[in-house]
């Protein structure tokens, strides 16, 4: 018989079990704040009818749909984003759901992007959202989810990023160029990389701005500072347009209630310069940067829409939130080395020294886990020498084992893998000297 | 603009919050019973090149395949099991991993199944497999497991049944007749639907058994009784047959070794016509009844194969493993009202009663959550009966409200929303009296 391959397809990764840990403790973690939140999950196909999912996320992501017919000549196509399914949903269920609905949804989405280093076809997206109320207290909230998730999750040094878009659009209205908000978010959005010079060019050429007015709009998009230095140099820009009065109320209202609700004041800025690429977004908006590893980018970007499901339903629907990149987050992690790398989820591995202790091992193994450990028991009686280069090999802290000497005063030897040192301990009382011993070293 | 109906494809769910909730809590638990054992998890691409995907499930599901060109204009399918990805992943990755290897993989997969009632064509599947050791240890772990798994999630009343192909394999191995294990086995499968006599005569037609070897083979498969009376009875049935003493003595020893690491008797039970489908189980087989719900038919089946991974490699990996059927449990759960349905994750619901005091009830609800509390703020101070309605409608138990009066002596209003009742509680170092009240409650 001809052997096949065995491969993956490009753009699609295995997760081996020290990677896998560590993406399920993230999850873990993130699903733990949201629902301290009163976010609660929800899940969608990972295939849609096709024409649920073309012409939203514009030509791109129409031409990276992983689409095809199925076995009764359906169009269909796997899901790019996790929004487009919660838009079809909310429009579903809605009614029977009742507003105000927060909603999490940890899954998977395909796009069949050019396959490049660090660009993958498949990826997990972590999003939140809380729908069906305009109250910015719903806005101040992602900022809080934010700040408890990456503190969960083990990191310190980060900083949310706030903007919104409503005071970019009233500058925009003030100069009667409402209907150039596309062009003027594209053009700014390049600025970090291609200068301020070219992008003023942009801005008269391609969103046909005069010079004063790309001026006034570079210097609001510049302005930099502590957030009461921002709000204070905003106001006389801002001033006379309704609309952005409103965006600079809402910033100063967010900043203030975050303080109050805890998140310090130095892991919130206000960045007028976050232009965020997508159309839909009307008010606040979000990204999220690690102060030791800002070239990785936002790890948790969002923000305010008016209306989410318009394509599927009459009801409006407006409503906030953000979306976790939980690969970026790994990477990112990795190379901080934050992350605990590890290859078994066990405390500790049973030997098996005796061969005619079977029952003993399984037994002592048992009321460990009763007792809350992670407990393997080594399946064949090699010599020890190759169970302890097993455990050693796999990161087990600790190899419980024992003879029929032990056996005869039912204790144990507790071997510590890292220092080598043997620790006898009773296995009386269901071992709890055992569970002890291991559950008070993993705390400190 | 004209609207898109909002709908899924027929054979695919949305998991609204009660249901997706249940779902998590059962994932969650399993997650923790296999790493308790030492099981770790890995993932693979729900999407892989076809030739790893067909010819390895039979006719039916290369049928039931998601298959189609990417965009580089390659073949791919979606997974139909986790085994075969196993086997694909173990052939590829088993030299840095080492052996023994023990692996657990929660994943939707997907097959193009005729729509019928009950029938998804996307679901959920549980898998944990030891593989890289023919130890019976591995084989007497994934009793022990499903055990611990089904008592986790809250289950009392169920009983792992285990049989062992090399009984069945050895008794025809006497009559000559080991290269028609697969139409005997078949027309086993059928006893509980057509009947002794149907499957006598299609031993008889179809394996081509002479009536007395058919009959041999049937009273086998109906043996009955305690575990013990099970092993007498089977002795001199296997007697001669090498591998069928073999396969009896496994029975036994994985009968006694599970008694001595805690598996109640009455929750393991030798059933020698579990035949299970599945060509490549070659040694102990696992069924999983619900007591009071047997015709749900078996929520947990696996079995021990000797070769996982021979078309994808030449090292040949033995091991044993079974199968969480998620969704048939839930919907058991469900049927035995053990399903407890929430809408929300949160354990209290901050009402926004006074407009001017949102920063106060942010603060609270951040102490309350850094007390392990999960805390929903009402995010609009409209009048105080709706947001009880809200709250009520949505499962929360209880409702904190506060206004000038409460503040002036630092306390709140604890609201039990299915009682109707309320407690004045501190609210002083950091409201750890709410705290210590709703978890005292939650716990009873």
């Amino acid at each position: 018989m001809s052997i096949i391959q065995p491969r993956t397809l490009q753009g699609f990764r295995d997760f081996l079990p020290d990677v896998m840990m560590a993406r399920e403790s993230i999850m873990e973690r993130a699903r733990t704040v949201f629902r301290s939140f009163g976010f609660a999950p929800i899940d969608t196909p990972a295939l849609e009818y096709l024409e649920i999912l073309t012409g939203k996320g514009g030509e791109e992501t129409d031409r990276q749909l992983y689409r095809f017919e199925d076995h009764g000549g359906r169009k269909v196509g796997l899901r790019f984003d996790l929004t487009v399914p919660l838009a079809r949903f909310a429009a579903q269920h809605i009614g029977q759901l009742g507003t105000p609905f927060k909603r999490y949804h940890l899954g998977t989405v395909w796009r069949g992007e050019r396959a490049q280093r660090g660009r993958y076809r498949e990826f997990m997206q972590c999003d939140f959202d809380t729908i069906g109320t305009t109250s910015l207290v719903a806005d101040i909230e992602i900022v809080q989810v934010i700040h408890d998730l990456l503190l969960a999750i083990g990191i310190e040094r980060f900083r949310v990023h706030i903007n919104n878009r409503k005071v970019l659009n009233g500058l925009l209205e003030r100069f009667e160029l409402s209907d150039r908000t596309g062009p003027v978010l594209r053009a700014l959005d390049k600025l970090p990389k291609i200068g301020r010079e070219a992008v003023e060019q942009e801005l008269c050429e391609a969103a046909g701005l005069s010079s004063e007015q790309a001026e006034r709009v570079l210097t609001l998009a510049e302005i930099h500072g502590s957030n009461e230095s921002i709000l204070e140099q905003l106001e006389p820009l801002v001033a006379g347009s309704q609309r952005g009065e409103a965006g600079l109320d809402e910033l100063r209202r967010t900043v203030e209630a975050c303080a109050a609700a805890g998140v310090g004041t130095d892991r919130l800025q206000i960045d007028v310069s976050i232009a965020r690429g997508l159309d839909y977004y009307t008010g606040t908006v979000y990204e999220t940067f690690l102060t030791d590893l800002p070239t990785i980018g936002s790890i948790c970007s969002g923000g305010r829409y008016d209306d989410l499901a318009s394509l599927y339903t009459k009801q409006q629907l407006p409503g906030v939130g953000a979306s976790l990149g939980l690969d970026r987050l790994l990477a990112a992690l990795d190379e901080l080395k934050l992350l605990e790398k590890a290859h078994t989820p066990a405390d500790l591995m049973v030997a098996y020294f005796d061969k005619t202790r079977l029952h003993d091992y399984l037994r002592i193994a048992a009321e460990l886990r009763r007792g809350g450990l992670a407990v393997e028991c080594y399946p064949e009686p090699k010599k020890l020498g190759q169970q302890l280069k097993y455990a050693d090999r796999k990161g087990f802290p600790y190899v419980l084992i024992a003879g029929d000497r032990e056996f005869a005063e039912n204790v144990c030897q507790l071997k510590h893998l890292a220092s080598g040192r043997s620790e006898t301990l009773s296995l009386e009382n269901r071992a709890e000297a055992v569970i002890r011993f291991v559950r008070e070293r993993a705390v400190s």
